[in-house]
């Protein structure tokens, strides 16, 4: 009996311990921070312990979790579907910002501003069924490829990421995305790729109807966007879907700037990080005047507000995933 | 080793076998279905398993978790929230709903019609940050008590529902509730009451603004409706914030009915359950001319779409659960 506890315990340990975690981030300020707090908020005998299901660990996704640049994934998605369904629609050709998305002008339809990036949105991601729209993100995403590197998009996410969530799990936090992209983009492989169910997918949504044909009940996007999940809707939709103030938040730029001031507002322990993309040889290095992923505001409020930055080029040891 | 290995398998057995599942429910058609239903979808060995991530079951709650007669709990603490604020606004003295509220004129306020209703949540609910919302509700459900039973609302919860939730919960299951009523006078009480987090706490709510005072990042109600979570804007909710179709649904009245269709339309096993309030001596006998859960069109579809139907009366042994 007691060889059989004590066996039981040796296993136990030698799991946790076979492997240091976040093996991908250097040694440094930033994998200190987040690892000592999370090690004073599961701690029984820590005078910060954070019971499990107050346990919220909320973080954005372009350019947190995956790479964004050159430009949001989910608008390469959409270029391709404008490219598909331009046949159906012909005065596409002179209007903008379709024409610049026609003709794969990534310039031309962010000079269309964000609204532009949502007409494109609305008038290609609406009009299916919830299911059928899955099924078209699910089949892009297995084959279309990032112009630079190469990889499908599911290979350009972060390693130390990917590290930092599985090991938050561990910990009993629950890790949702709070992100600016589309719900249903996201959820056809947030499951697989970051063990985030669809229920703790929070983004951006067009508008939808319930219908019934042939006797069939069916949601079908509307082309008209619902909510669009940036700055202050961030915290916004958090209260709305999870009711209670995360105790972590994850952002890289200004977008994730009111999530962050909200997270780290709340009482008791709180911790805010930003990643910083400084790594002009292994991703793009990119801050204060980026049209994608700006951050400028929320940098310069960091040291303020004591939230960690996260240096990529010198903290991170891989950046990307393993192919 | 052995011994223990035995020891252990007897404790586990013991406390399962200990109590047999549901003991509100009389033996009937009911309890049968809803038992065989969870043990086929739970059982490894069944061929209509389904495994954890998916077991997803919904919930309406006025009338199918708590009493919602003589009118729903959330109308009784609005008017008091009416008469506790009327010295602000003397105006409410002679327009309607206001003053039928004031004078505690259900049927009046019953006439403005389901607007009418939404136009006093709309004035009692916003204005105050989440917080301070929340404390008001919690501290009204502490005193208020039920017209008619004299009990807190909190205890005209129904028993058979709550060892429904928690056996469903044992089972793998998680609960959700769907509810027209609005997401934060539920949250409060919802966890403690059902064993429901907040973050599974789906319903209607009103429209929210995020600002920044005195350094202090709030979230504030407006004074005007976001969503309302009936008909089939429950299917819509269920999809945006779940993202995944449910395998079990359970209401008590029409505007539950597109969310049993949603839920029974999907693929494999599926189960809808219709709470029927027959019992005009421990609770309230209404069902097709009710102005409050009028079950009409869901009633009649019941047999033909295979849905459950809950002879309260005859198959509930308790309705309340005891003080």
């Amino acid at each position: 009996m007691k060889k059989f506890v004590i066996s039981v315990l040796f296993f136990v340990t030698y799991s946790v311990c076979a492997q240091a975690p976040l093996p991908s981030w250097n040694e440094g300020p930033s994998k200190q921070a987040v690892l000592s707090f999370i090690e004073k908020t599961t701690s029984t005998d820590s005078l910060d312990f954070i019971p499990i299901p107050q346990r919220i660990a909320v973080f954005d996704n372009d350019g947190t979790l995956w790479s964004e640049q050159p430009i949001y994934v989910q608008i390469a998605f959409t270029f391709d579907r404008i490219k598909a369904l331009a046949h159906q629609y012909p005065e596409w050709k002179t209007q903008q910002p379709f024409k610049a998305a026609l003709e794969g002008d990534i310039k031309g339809v962010l000079a269309s501003g964000q609204e532009g990036l949502f007409k494109l949105i609305a008038a290609t991601h609406a009009g299916l069924t919830t299911e059928a729209f899955r099924e078209i993100a699910e089949q892009w995403l297995k084959t279309a490829r990032h112009p630079k590197t190469g990889r499908l998009y599911t290979e350009m996410v972060y390693q130390p990421m990917i590290e930092l969530l599985a090991y938050l799990e561990s910990r009993g936090y629950k890790n949702y995305i709070v992100s600016g992209g589309g719900i249903e983009f996201m959820r056809p492989w947030t499951e697989i790729i970051y063990g985030i169910p669809p229920e703790r997918v929070i983004g951006s949504s067009i508008k939808s109807k319930f219908e019934i044909v042939n006797g069939i009940p069916q949601i079908v996007g509307l082309p008209e966007m619902q909510f669009i999940d940036d700055k202050e809707n961030k915290p916004i939709a958090i209260q709305e879907r999870i009711g209670r103030r995360p105790v972590m938040a994850f952002g890289n730029s200004d977008g994730d700037y009111e999530m962050l001031l909200w997270t780290t507002a709340g009482k008791g322990p709180r911790f805010g990080m930003l990643i910083h993309h400084t790594d002009e040889v292994r991703e793009v290095a990119y801050d204060r005047k980026s049209s994608i992923g700006r951050l400028n505001t929320a940098l310069d409020e960091a040291p303020i507000k004591g939230w960690t930055v996260v240096d990529m080029k010198r903290e991170w040891r891989e950046i990307f995933t393993a192919k």
